[in-house]
């Protein structure tokens, strides 16, 4: 198996080449551009990693499927889907206009910047309790006490945040988000900004894989069902714009960040972390992707 | 089983008093609204039928699916999404707008009405033999030879086809359609007129379970990898903009239409085909998504 | 007055190499680019010319002034602007977007081309007479009885319409349009095909001058209320999506044509035509911009 | 006039009843919807009042077409026109969707919400310096040295003012408007709720028809070139997306906020404020419109 990861990252390793670093966070400019990493963590117990598989970035967008499970727990479905819808929408992960042009106005699913803050605001804490529940979780579900954020890329998402400044106005305008827009949008920055490695990832895909129970401590975490209900929503818009051809290449249910990491799911079966900084133009890592739909053709891991 | 649908049917037959017949096409307006029906085929060649099972209706945008599979056959992957896209779109059916916002312009994916006008409109044969080759396919795959068009709803479409006469004339002004745009709309209009019964959409299922092979005669229709790609789209744009709201619910590669159907693959194992035709907003049978809510959960039949 | 003309087309007849030609009507792109002329029609009698004011061109959107006028005569303005509304847009000449996305669903203006077909379809004249009533009534208007269609333009423009052909049956599907789409379609054609000189445009814009009656003979030929309505259209949205900067520019109500012709009208004093077929991304005559820019400067013919 | 203007309010006061408040600002909510007064100020120094003429009200998006001046007098026009577009959109004064789709990214005009907050930050002037500066405009346009702002309706706005903070952060991270985004945002919720009647509102158009010299005192406070710039933008966009039909049917140059005041300005002869505090559903004195429309044709008012 490592040997297999190692190939795969060989074949694609000169894609990073191409693609971008993201520069309107500034501080994400900096990372290396031709890091390529992956970690393989099967329900077994055992975990394959190949490549700058201890490679540190940030969880950026992938933090989404997370919150959006402890909000789910906090809330329960009907309330957080009173605010969030369930479909995806073509447009880009920063798009305000269907907020605008569609009726009831509210966000198309929390997979999108949007509708991410408006689950962020959701989550149970006062002041820094909030940030913390959060943090705490990801704790868990990792099995890692060190995960924290790293500060000089908080500072520059939440300098430079004003597209998701202006979302989060616009939708407590339109009555989807109450309370402190600041707040909540300092705490999802945060979450934004949490450091990881491709085994931090592939941990809380283990954790999706297992339905909600982290397999080494035996402890559930969260509902069955609102576990099946994210790894749906990131086959359907995990990666932004760009999910449906995803599903057809790959088809395993997964969810990308602007930090280059990946997460991805196979249900019952593994949980898989990847890293390449160098992104599409959609936003997603541009090797990375790759490396999964090789990794998927191999070991025949597509749900479809 | 068959005790277990029928169950499920009357739990929901109410359901087919709300919802409404489209009038846009005003003969699909005069359908037995309170209809409602299931046929289950398993591979292993059983089937299970409930209700209206018998009763007939028209295939609309069913019949997509076949088209992009017939039209895979004939000019390959690159070809045929060279000129429509793989994401869901988030808008309405017939909606138009991405056309002209989103470079390049093409459609969004083959679910929605422009897409699949474009994939008709690739489909190889002159004059009468491109229907008549969609036509053919269909009774193959059904391995029913009496399948035919409903003249009346034929005509009813052709006439009053404008908005989808729209896209394909925009379509054509950007390059996405090339040749006689009428004579595309007219074999467009015709494949979603095809008269069929739950049996019949059950039988496609079954066809797209088996990967391309119809069970009952072993005859290889299809690639694998276009019956596979084809499921994909039905989970992620094949209940129009309600798709992704149906893959949390339901959890089955499914695809709507107009007429009332819904066609339903379980991978590896079944077909189905539903039946009612008062719809929702978004052009879903109402009583149909509950139908296959009910049976999914019974069964387990989600793929997340 | 005619040196002044002179100079000013000397000072700006280098424009004219920047800018391009249409592409999307072939025949158009056959035009001499290089081509700048201009004459100002007085009420007073007296026509001053300069440059290649005998240059033919086609009038294309200048007719929708002209035709603008006839719908209001035949038709009144309560049910013209049924159908089509009063609002500048912001969107490009060609653009549907609004069609879909505001209720109710009707072009935004006459000068754009959806609310222009719009208006053609609501002429009064059974088969060839509608087209034959236009042709008359821009003869009547020019005091020229030989205008008349250039047969390459007019072929051209109908076998590459289809976006305009999308808009129309968008417009028939929404209720804007009844009636035969291609019938309405090809009288449009055919009026954007009439070919003019500078002379003709200045005579036109004479008539609008005088509130609806021709100067040299006398006759009304359109009510006073509805030439003032066409030149507030002309000051709001004459220009396409360029009209507000060029009434801060220029300030004379004025109507612009891909053939490189603009109409002007100095109301109570002067018509004016200008033709330079290089045109600005908008679709407006780059130097007949300027032209028209500095001959407002010089005698003062802002109406702001 | 004193008995004509009496009497053209008395014909409209029944309009006051239809329309409605805005509820958007909750203290606008609490205005006296049947007030309706109006005031002519002449040239030649004369005065005409009717109706409810000295009723208070808060100036709201009037204040646009000052402060358009003042910025055009700190920056020029080369650099306001850098930020901000000369065109009409189509859309309602508070949307944002043409700063999302439309390239380079900057709204459309300096009439609509977005590109009015976008003037404002061009305003000379470190902290409380910037609103002062704007206030002593006001002051001396007028000659009113009471002006002030409604303390309770600027509170209400900076507090329910979240649209407008969701354009003004997208404009900065688009690069529109640059430094502190709230310092903008409360220069501009101070400019909208300043406190003034038809009198004041009626010198602010002799200003304007006298070319940017207040006529009692003699004193230029703009530059023709700009006084006639504004003038331009109330024709084309200064009733929201309702200018067009306003031109037609009023054809002054006019600017209305939802406080329920209209300006209005006759080139050359007078200046006319107006007051009706019941909008229409784009948020236009439904009263005051017809007023102007009745003052319009008895005086034969229309540029056009």
């Amino acid at each position: 198996m490592e040997k297999m990861l190692k190939d795969i990252l060989d074949k694609n390793s000169d894609l990073t080449k191409s693609g971008n670093l993201p520069t309107y966070i500034p501080e994400l400019a900096k990372a290396n551009k031709t890091a390529l990493g992956i970690c393989v963590a099967e329900l077994s117990g055992k975990q394959y990693c190949a490549g700058d598989y201890q490679y540190s970035f940030t969880i950026q967008s992938i933090s989404k499927v997370v919150t959006l499970i402890l909000a789910l727990q906090d809330n329960g479905i009907t309330e957080v889907f009173s605010r969030v819808g369930m479909e995806p929408t073509g447009d880009a992960f920063n798009s305000m206009m269907k907020l605008e042009i569609v009726r009831p106005s509210k966000p198309f699913n929390p997979m999108i910047n949007a509708g991410a803050i408006a689950v962020t605001s959701m989550i149970n804490g006062e002041g820094e309790k909030r940030f913390n529940r959060i943090l705490d979780f990801f704790k868990k579900i990792t099995g890692n006490p060190n995960i924290n954020i790293n500060e000089a890329v908080y500072m520059s998402e939440k300098r430079t945040g004003d597209r998701n400044r202006a979302m989060a106005y616009f939708m407590r305008d339109v009555g989807v988000i109450t309370g402190d827009v600041e707040a909540s949008l300092d705490v999802y920055f945060k979450q934004c900004s949490l450091e990881v490695t491709c085994q931090d990832v592939a941990q809380i895909g283990l954790f999706l894989a297992n339905d909600g129970i982290v397999p080494a401590t035996g402890e559930r975490l969260a509902d069955s069902e609102f576990t099946k209900l994210a790894k749906t929503f990131m086959v359907t818009c995990g990666m932004y714009n760009a999910s449906g051809e995803f599903a057809i290449n790959v088809g395993i249910p997964s969810k990308s960040g602007v930090g280059g990491g990946i997460l991805s799911v196979v249900p019952g079966k593994m949980g898989i972390g990847v890293v390449g900084p160098a992104l599409d133009e959609k936003g997603n890592s541009i090797a990375g992707i790759k490396v999964l739909e090789d990794l998927s053709k191999m070991l025949k891991l597509s749900i479809f």
